[in-house]
């Protein structure tokens, strides 16, 4: 199809599709004659999420570009597409942060987690905000959490897509993005719920 | 005690409280002579509260405004406390969203929710961007996530301190912005083991 099929396709303004082009997120067309170029069905998936990541879940450019190259990283597991998806996004963990107090969780909860993937640093980063502020991060209260989103986890899985590394990638990082404010804006509405 | 004492017994330097005094985070001591004034246990509980909101939470000085607002604010009830509290954090929801397909989601908790308290706007939000991402909106999937964390909620409401509302509305913001970034962590992890 011409790039003018493409943006009526996806919905995505002709202008926009040429940005996208220009700024790396979408690989030109293959051209076929001086001012003609020919774009298929990976373009219009690969444009779609895209649009997803910049006009649904408001990443910037250059976190874009990190998601895109998860997708395209050819991991071998859904463990590894799992983890190139987290790493991602943010919130981004310092490289060299103490995990010690992470990994007494995982063990609590019987976890098997591999020590190197950069959920471990996110929670270990958040272990340290709740030390600074003198709360209770014993492994027993904050096992607890865990195992509250370890079934929703379970079921969010087995949903992945196994076609492709990209679809993978995609669906994780969507449901990372789109759940996530889900999860939160439910705890606060099941806090309002345990007070009345 | 003198303002001196304040800074050593709450180990925040001088300049800083005397910062936190001219932006109006913190009241001005009783003054007891021309340079003098005099400072209490108030002003020492009320500075440990801004700066872990400041230097902890990372809150920017106009949400740390809104979130001292409504400790102060003198709401008669435990839930009056959990909304004010939530209310002085993002995410901040447009005023005026559609709530139906939340109150859905709540109506299948069959949970008791005050229909404008503003955890319910945040929830209609996140709706809204799922679909916008053409993602599974049904009431029966979101409930799912509201069960995951429930009993979570009716353990941090138990703990809710009740000796003044300045207490519970810090235990509540504490509680929101330290928790959230490790039941957010335990869920990308909780998919790494369901992957494994």
């Amino acid at each position: 199809m011409q790039i003018s099929e493409l943006s009526l396709t996806t919905g995505v303004p002709l202008a926009t599709v040429k940005f996208y082009i220009r700024e790396g997120l979408l690989a030109p067309g293959r051209r076929t004659a001086a001012r003609r170029a020919e774009y298929d069905g990976n373009h219009v998936q690969r444009l779609r999420l895209v649009r997803s990541l910049v006009e649904v879940a408001g990443l910037s450019l250059s976190t874009v570009r990190r998601v895109l190259a998860a997708a395209d990283d050819p991991a071998e597991s859904v463990n590894g597409a799992i983890d190139v998806a987290q790493s991602a996004l943010p919130p981004f963990a310092p490289e060299d942060i103490d995990t010690t107090a992470a990994m007494a969780v995982i063990d609590d909860l019987g976890w098997s987690i591999d020590p190197s993937c950069v959920a471990l640093k996110q929670l270990a980063s958040a272990i340290a905000s709740l030390q600074s502020a003198n709360a209770d991060v014993s492994p027993a209260t904050l096992s607890e959490y865990g195992r509250a989103v370890h079934p929703l986890a379970v079921r969010e899985v087995n949903a992945i897509p196994s076609a492709s590394q990209e679809a993978a990638v995609r669906y994780v990082v969507l449901g990372t993005l789109f759940y996530e404010p889900v999860l939160l804006a439910l705890r606060r509405l099941a806090q309002q719920d345990a007070a009345t």
